[in-house]
């Protein structure tokens, strides 16, 4: 399940989940987004290109979730220029696992009150609507 | 029951909610927060004042609340210098109990996942954990 696929240009309320790590800072849906392209594309530079990030804010995103976590959730391998490869650890994986997994319950429990609140929004979009979301919610 | 509570300064993971509107921009707790002082306090400004909130930011958030819902949430009432009085709409008072509903279903839902997550959390805080949290969320 993915609460989050149908939501751009879409009308329906939608749950956006952020897990706030007490002092480790927080864990949203653009750090999650990126492990999961680090996984899939085995390199931290070209996951954060996919995403419209700089190299630079990529590479300090993954600095601060490996410092959040008992153990680094990516492990980068030494290479050449532009850098060597990097995947998620099985912490990593784990972590991935468990924020879906809560983005979905949540979404579940959530549903039936989501559409209430869907029937008071306005038909029309409201001229004033900006979407200021980053990586780092 | 406020998931919020006990948040700051704790380790313990917790979930910040954020429901999107689809066109209408996103409701987080910043604009709850805002919506709920303004019923308390009756005035915009005593609101945004009392979330470090300036004036202009205030008044800005509550025009795009306004819009993005079928009817006002927040009635204004004119008034001399300062603003006149404001208060919570019946619909302003029934979107944030559906916001609240939804957050108190979702942390429920989420607990056990949550305790997983947090186990797996660093010990120390990390030394690059910011908080970029705003109102707008």
């Amino acid at each position: 399940m993915t609460p989050q696929a149908s939501r751009k240009g879409s009308d329906a309320a939608a749950l956006t989940i952020r897990v706030d790590l007490g002092r480790n800072g927080a864990l949203g849906p653009g750090k999650i987004r990126l492990m999961e392209l680090i996984g899939k594309l085995g390199s931290i530079t070209k996951a954060g290109k996919a995403l419209g990030m700089s190299y630079r804010r990529a590479w300090l995103l993954v600095d601060s979730l490996n410092q959040a976590f008992r153990e680094p959730v990516i492990a980068k391998q030494m290479g050449g220029r532009g850098g060597g490869g990097a995947k998620l650890t099985d912490l990593g994986q784990r972590v991935v696992g468990s924020y879906r997994a809560i983005e979905a319950a949540a979404a579940l429990a959530a549903q039936r009150e989501l559409e209430t609140l869907q029937s008071a929004v306005a038909a029309k979009p409201a001229s004033r609507s900006r979407r200021d979301r980053t990586a780092s919610e």
